[in-house]
Order: C-alpha cells, then structure tokens, then sequence
C-alpha cells in the first residue's frame, strides 16, 4: 500500500499541504497511514517505526511477501503471536482511500501534520516508549507543543461552580505567565480550563480522541475554533475519525505526557480524570489533585487520588508551580517556636511589669535562661524593661 | 518536701481519697508532687523518676545534701547543666502547701489520679519516653484510658459548620462502634466531636491544658459536666492550675499519643491542631487530615498537613476506621478494564447487530481475539448472539 500512496498524486500534494516545510513527504505519507491503520497507543507497530522507520514498517505490515521477518535489511524477532495478530487487524483497516481522505480532510480544514524529529515535536511524549503516537494532526499552532513549560489540568465533565472556579484560577494564572495550558476540550473543568488561558490571551491545547475536524462535544465546536486560533487542536487520529471510549482512555495518556505536571480538579469517584492521573503517576509526572468539600460527589475522585494515588494536594497557583517545579520560594516553611520562649511570654504581660525571678517561678525556667531570654527578646522587640521588671510589647496573649 | 508530705496527715488523707484502692500512698503523693514542681514534658524529671522511682526522684530533686549524684543507692549521670538547671527551676515551685493543694482540689471535684501501672493507665503514653506524664488527673471513668481503640480527633477552633458536620459525622460513628473519641474540648471541632460522641452514648476523653477543676474554655463547662458523667475529663496538671500556652502544647502531645490514630477536621494555616499533628507524626501514629473547599481559610491547615505532613486525605467514617487499622473491607479497589474489552463493546452496538468480522475491522483487534472475547463476554451476560452477528446486552455506552 504505501507504494501506491507514494506514486498517488493527490497524496502526495495533500501531505505537502499538511507540512508545508518543503521536507520529502513520503514519511508524512506512511506516518499519516499509521494513524489510519493502528489504534493510538499500539506498541506493535510504535515498536516497528522506531525500528526501520514509518515507510518500511508499513512494507512490513502489510506485505505478504516480508513475513520471513526481516524488512528494509533489519530482522525483527521471530514473528510472534503479537505481531502476526497486529498485521490482520492493520490489514482490516488498510485503504489507500482512508490515507487519502485522511490527508485531504487534514488540508481542507487547515490541519498540520506535525512528525518526530520537527523542532514543534514535543519530545516528552517520547516517554510513552513504543506507545507514543507516530504523528499528531494539529490545527492552529503546532509550536505550542514543543518543548517548554507545559501543565495538564483536567477534571469532571459534571463540575461544580467551586471547581469551575479553581480550574480557571490556577489555567488564568499560569497561561498569564507564559506556561501552555493542556487539556482535553470536554464539558465542565476541561471547558473551564481552556477558556481561562484563553481569557488571559494565554496558550492552551486540547487534545481530542477523534479527529480534529470532529468537534466532540459538539457544544464546544466555538470553543474549539477560538482553541485553533489562539492555541491549537491536537489529535493522533486523522480527521474523519470518531472518538470511542478506547480513544478517549488512549488520548488521556498524550495529555498526561505532555504536562510537567498534571492536576486534576474535581473527579467524580470513576471519573475518566483518574486514568490521565495514573499515566501521569506512570510516566513519574507530578500529579496534584485540588481537594474539595467531601460532601461533593465531583471531588470525591479528587480524594481518591489523594489517598490511593499518592498525589500532591494543591490548593492554589502557588502550590501548582511549585508541583511542576516552576519554583516559588515563598510559603510552606512551618516556624518552629522555642518552646522555652513561648513558656516565658506566656508567664508575662503586656499591662503589668513582672521581675526575672518571679518570671522564673512563673515559667518554670532557670533564672538564667530567663535571664538570656530576656535580653534577646529585648533585642527584637517583644518584650522591655519597665521599672525593677519585664513587660511584653505590643499584641495580645493568645493561648490554645 | 517528701518527707513532710508523707507524714502530713491531710495529705495522706487526700491521697487515700484520690486513689482510693488501697494502695499505698507514698507514690502517689510524690507523683502529685511532680505534676506540681515539674511543667509538663519535662524530661529531666522524666528521666530520673524512670530511673528511681517518683519519691527518690522527688528527694534528690529537692535535697542539697544529695547533690553528690547519686540517689536512692543508684548513680546519675555527673549532674550536668540541665540537671542543675531542672533542680534551679523545681526548688522554685517545691512548697507542701502547693501539693496538698492540689490533691484536696482533685478530691473535692471528685477526681481520681491515675498512675502508671495501674489497669487503666494507658500505656499508649509510655511511646512519649522522658516526656511521658507522671501522672494524669481524671475526672469521670479513668477506664476510658486503658488500652483499647482510641481515635483523636482535632480541629479549629473558627471551625465552619461543613467541619463540625463532617467531625460529629466521624465521631458519632466511631464511638457508636466502641471507639474512645479524644480530643480537646476547645470550641469549633473539638466540641462537636465531644457532642457527637455523648449524643451516641459513646465515650469521649478531653484532655485540657490546665486543672480539671477548671472549665477552659469557660462556656464549656456544662460541656465538660457531661463529659465527666459519660466520658473523662484529663489533665496531667494539678487542680487549680491555669492552661497556658505553654500547656496547650504539651497537652496536644498527649491526644496525639493516646489515639490509635489522629484526624485533623478544619484548622487554620497556623493551627494548633497542627501541633497535635506533628506529635502524632513524630509518635508514628496515622494522621489524617480532611479536606474541604479550598477557599476556606479553616480547611488551609488540612491542606497543608496533606501537603507537608503526608496526612492521609479522609473523607468519612469508613475512610477513618481504615487509617486506625480498625479494618474496612469495602470500596478503594480499583477496577481495571481490559483495553481490549473496551475496544471491543467501543465496536459494538445494543440495538444492531454485528458480525465478528466487522467487529475485527471496527475495534482493530484480530479477529481470533474478538471471537474469543465474544465468547467470555457472553457468558457474562454482557453481549448476545443475534442472527450471523453480536449485540450488547442492557446498559447504554458511555464514551470519554
């Protein structure tokens, strides 16, 4: 098949519109048919690619004659039960009218065909291994995806108005300070968080799990545009391709990769959220998880995560750069209070000047170390001299 | 000192009153003592009634004539800055009328002392080394403090009504099942875990910061009345003895080292609570923390102990019983769908039928593979053979 896509004319000048950089198209061309022949994530053919390149892969896969095992002058392992499994099921779907429709379709929406090795590339997805996708189809502006900060913040389609709150907080926030927000383009948090970063002028991506001339949900099809505009529409699937819920589980692992970090805000107790958060957890991302009332069913996924996942509880932008390791010097650092120090205070008053000895006996403190404590309390201000005694500055005793 | 009180006859009678098992005195006299002469914690103490017992301790605390190092025929280590320094601050504190005091007020409210080694001490104290109390003044039903299922449960004192809701939810339901809920009979938490408690006719212990004597806070005091009737009321100070802050904190080391485990419902960024926390961490014990919205200043501390203390996030009774070790066969297990299984009902449909060769190209599973799940699929009732094709049983299909 992928010699017939080489020699297909309308192939080759539809690739050349969805990569428009000039380079040789016949990688394009195989990379776009994987994506038309294999389901996201299928480490069989992620396996291949790597190996002899997308254009020999396909020669391998689909060619009665390769199966002694060897393709482009490299041998495979012995053929095994995967592989032979891997070539019926790509055989079912391949057409060269699939690739053709799928490259046309890409051009006439204005989609790119964004490829491994292009400087947009975003090499983090190189950690999915074998199960990286072999190309992303992209609508808008595919240098989001290259490498820089990135954060992944997704949640419940069922969101409440408090997480729809926080989603936009910490997207607005960190969008307005040049981080790409990613998501996954659904209703409630997913929604919420795009429409904050678009709000702040920042960049957000949503990865989709059909193709990304299907706007899925179909309510979202404004959102998706203002998406394509001002950030970008990704997807591995070719356009014509329908989301299924095996895409939406596969799509969920690009927006975990893609993300320094990923945050989770409002899950329902088996929201789709927790898969994204356990390929985070997988792939070493940081995960936080924003807690809510335990009375909402929306942030009981969240809990979860907390408690069974391991993920870092966030409550603020703050927490959330410090999760992707942006930095924030400020906050966290508990005081410790000198115990001795606070059983000294606690012996005195503001009103009242009270001698060292009496301090002593009141605390239960050696002379001298009330002695010494007093002088350096006197240094900072807390406490002064008054007569033949000592009284604190200043604020009111609190106990408890 | 200890020798004028073993042979002051109102002592003695006191002594008898406040134990009133027959046992002999002596110790207990000379324990009343150091709760008296000794702030709580103090180590020093601590360690040499460990080593001597509480009167020989008391006599080489108090005695110049024993400044030589060695007491009751057992030598201490050469007495060094602290030992000299714990003596410079006992002698201060050292008066007969002082310890008569306190165990004629203990006897007048009707409390008991309750002493190590007695059947109901509660031994879970011992994990607290030099720093354990010498005693403990009880008022209500000491037995509440032997060895059995503790919980402590903590929070602010500006507590919301979601927290107080949530902390009577965990307490109830523990102490409806046997569990002592401890805490610290402040307002906010602290008091609805009480409440909540006596509403079951369970049974509840609050440790205060000073004299059992005393209602701290004072609008508590009808409060604390119930708890002594149904539950304890705990101090390791003597009565008449004024909480400080001081005192708050070391009484918050022994809430967190009675309960099997701790939880935090609601504190502030700077929450005492905190400090029970901390202690319960340090003692090893587990410590949970419930979350709440995150724009709620009274839920930022359970935030941060989930945060900064590797607090176990808890959002119900259930999840509580879990952290004690109590035990909770139900819920938290993750169900892990086979992807392919997804792949394949993605493919299928409940109204038309479809055969397994459209199925394989649908899916992109090998047809082999779609026959034989079929085939487990069916047996569990999930699909169903219609005409030359497959079809899903029942439930809608969910996608995302």
């Amino acid at each position: 098949m992928i010699d017939e896509l080489l020699q297909d004319a309308a192939v080759v000048a539809a690739a050349s519109s969805v990569r428009a950089d000039g380079s040789e198209p016949a990688d394009a061309i195989a990379r776009a048919a994987w994506s038309v022949i294999a389901e996201p994530g299928d480490g069989v053919a992620g396996t291949l690619i790597s190996q002899v390149g997308a254009v020999e892969a396909m020669r391998f896969a689909l060619d009665d004659r390769l199966r002694s095992g060897s393709a482009g002058g490299v041998s495979f392992p012995r053929a095994d039960r995967a592989l032979k499994e891997a070539r019926d099921r790509w055989r079912l779907r391949a057409s060269t009218h699939g690739v053709r429709d799928a490259l046309e379709g890409a051009r006439d929406v204005g989609a790119t065909l964004l490829l491994p090795g292009d400087v947009s590339w975003p090499t983090s997805l190189d950690d999915l291994g074998a199960n990286a996708p072999s190309a992303l189809w992209v609508r808008g502006d595919a240098r989001l995806l290259a490498p820089g900060p990135h954060l992944s913040i997704v949640g419940a389609r069922a969101s409440s108005s408090y997480g729809e709150l926080i989603a936009a907080e910490i997207s607005g926030d960190l969008a307005d300070s040049g981080t790409v927000i990613v998501s996954g383009g659904a209703y409630g948090i997913d929604g919420a968080v795009h429409r904050a970063a678009l709000g702040v002028d920042g960049s957000t991506v949503a990865f989709l799990a059909g193709g990304v001339d299907r706007a899925y949900p179909a309510g979202h099809a404004s959102l998706f545009r203002r998406i394509a505009e001002q950030g970008a529409v990704v997807s591995e699937l070719p356009c014509g391709a329908a989301p299924t819920k095996w895409r939406f589980l596969a799509r969920n692992r690009l927006i975990a990769a893609l993300g320094d970090a990923t945050v989770v805000v409002e899950a329902g107790w088996r929201s789709g959220s927790l898969n994204t958060a356990g390929h985070a957890s997988t792939l070493g991302r940081p995960l936080g998880a924003v807690p809510g009332p335990v009375t909402s069913a929306a942030s009981a996924g969240c809990h979860r995560l907390l408690r069974e996942y391991d993920a870092v509880c966030v409550t603020s932008s703050a927490d959330v750069r410090e999760l992707c390791g942006h930095g924030d010097a400020s906050g966290a650092t508990a005081r410790a209070d000198d115990p001795r120090q606070v059983r000294l205070l606690d012996a005195m008053s503001a009103r009242t000047a009270v001698t060292s000895a009496e301090l002593s006996r009141r605390s239960g403190l050696a002379k001298d170390t009330v002695s010494s404590m007093l002088g350096l309390l006197e240094l900072d201000g807390v406490v002064e001299r008054a007569g033949e005694g000592w009284r604190r500055v200043g604020a009111k005793h609190s106990s408890g």
